[in-house]
């Protein structure tokens, strides 16, 4: 057994509670002391991008919102109206709110970063969501905004989304990784009914048709989401990549987050070493996704707004991981008896 | 419908997302709403109580730990090295400790509250853990602790409890209330072996044979607690009655505080409508409670160390349901798009 694993499992150990009874706090504790290699880890600058994008395949009627939508949430994050917000500003977490390839000019003096690979992928129905060379492109910069977290010392960080249509992109990553039918990958997004449902599914299924050779003849995990996928998608995976190489602790969210994390593991096998999965989304096929990463969350209470909402939220919980290790007492510290044997 | 319900209702509804997107916030936050009767709760001076006390059935062997750890444990919370110390200072919770009945002479000096009915409860397994006066007054010393808190203005409460062998004592009152057999009640508590497990059992159900008589021909919830209970769980049952009592917000930890609960239910019917269930509890007993109480508390992360922890690593999840009721931005502030119909 790796020592340093071994020393922080006794430092677990000899804090005053019984053996285990922190449950996944405890896990919680070893894993991020193991990624930053100390026995006194800590969590410095925690920091949520949030990726904004449009997809072409919204014009398909797989939302019942409108792309327009987009934008006027992107706006809303700005003013600091949307759940993220409020859910950030509590718990100490800093914002930045990346467009990714949002169908809107927002004007300049915004306090957005502005790395709009176009205004929106194409619809996927009729060609390639976007082009290698975008893909590539929105992967780079996706690394390219971590490294300039990590130089500000920031060492968590968890990652939202705003695009109408990205549940689409996000069931067809995961039909195309979990080699499932669509119809298992689909769910209601926003909030389609019945029918929306339906048509939604027939609407990926001929998507799936579309691109099957491509998709067939490919492992090129760049080319797999360039057809599918959207840019926030490649820009959160290229990000999470850069991340877990640095390190820091990567807090995923739900069905679209997670997504990108497919596309990221497909390129990096062992990037779940560096995850807290934070969130269990009500969007259904969320769990398969969480099956084939073998992970649970830290919450399930019912949530399904994306944004990295699920992220804000679990994030004390981290702290609390972080916490307990750094500051509670030994047995021995405290003169508390321990288990009778 | 209720007008106030109504309103919540509506105003969560307008908020910057989805129907229902935010789950069981939403839910807490309309819970709130309609317990302070107001559009705009807020969460006021949140505190967890302690209550710790010693229990006559430990020295029978149910515990790993003996008793003496009562006692050094609440001087390790008096010293901030506890779990809940960590996590309550974390989360802006005050803490006040209470010696409900430890058998053990704390300093007067000390910043417990000296509240101490006597030290330790009777062996049940010989007589009942204390007699009718005693719990009555633990009874109304846990509603007068409730009400200074309230005119400090305080309007959210959660308990924590410490006393080795109670778990023992939370199993027999599931039994009662639950009228369920004591092997489908008893857990392992701080960590009991297979073979301890077993014995234990056995010891709780010698315990209700003795008491077989008495127990059948009462409905007096006080003397069912005082037959079976401890001081702890007693005084705590009498805090919740009065926080209900005063619409106070009542956090609900894990398996001893959820066994108070039961007798505060078995006084006051609709107490649970003041409760938010904050965590599951690892005793395998806590979900049967939950069960009686038709509950689903927020959080499961494996934890079963008591104290209160659980209602402290929750309660950012409430307070975050009672922000984005305040602080979220509406479609009409916003200006986004709602829902094509």
């Amino acid at each position: 057994m790796n020592q340093l694993l071994k020393d922080l499992q006794h430092k677990v150990n000899q804090k005053t509670k019984p053996l285990g009874a922190l449950g996944r706090l405890e896990n919680l504790a070893i894993q991020i002391g193991m990624l930053q290699n100390t026995l006194n880890p800590s969590l410095n600058f925690p920091h949520i991008l949030i990726f904004a994008a449009d997809h072409g395949l919204a014009k398909s009627g797989v939302s019942p919102y409108p792309q327009e939508v987009t934008a006027q949430m992107v706006l809303n994050f700005v003013r600091g109206g949307a759940a993220i917000n409020v859910f950030a500003k509590q718990n100490n977490i800093a914002l930045t709110i990346v467009d990714a390839g949002v169908n809107f000019d927002f004007d300049n003096s915004l306090p957005i970063l502005h790395e709009k690979i176009a205004k929106g992928t194409k619809n996927s129905l009729e060609e390639p969501a976007m082009s290698l060379e975008q893909c590539e492109k929105a992967f780079e910069k996706g690394k390219e905004l971590i490294k300039q977290l990590h130089e500000k010392k920031c060492n968590v960080v968890g990652f939202g989304e705003m695009g109408i249509g990205n549940s689409s992109a996000a069931a067809l990553l995961l039909s195309h990784y979990g080699k499932l039918p669509i119809e298992a990958c689909v769910g209601r997004g926003t909030g389609l009914d019945d029918e929306g449902l339906k048509k939604k599914s027939e609407i990926l299924y001929q998507v799936q048709q579309k691109h099957k050779q491509t998709l067939a003849k490919t492992d090129n995990p760049l080319e797999i989401v360039a057809t599918l996928g959207g840019f926030e998608m490649v820009m959160m995976a290229g990000a999470m990549w850069q991340a877990s190489e640095l390190n820091m602790l990567v807090m995923i969210d739900g069905f679209i987050a997670t997504s990108a994390l497919l596309v990221a593991k497909s390129i990096k096998n062992n990037i779940t070493e560096s995850c807290v999965f934070c969130h269990q989304s009500e969007e259904q096929g969320h769990q398969k996704m969480l099956d084939l990463l073998q992970a649970k969350p830290l919450l399930n209470v019912g949530m399904r707004l994306g944004e990295g909402t699920g992220v804000a939220v679990a994030y004390p919980l981290i702290v609390s991981a972080v916490n307990f290790l750094n500051e509670m007492a030994s047995f021995e510290q405290a003169g508390v008896s321990e288990k009778n044997d």
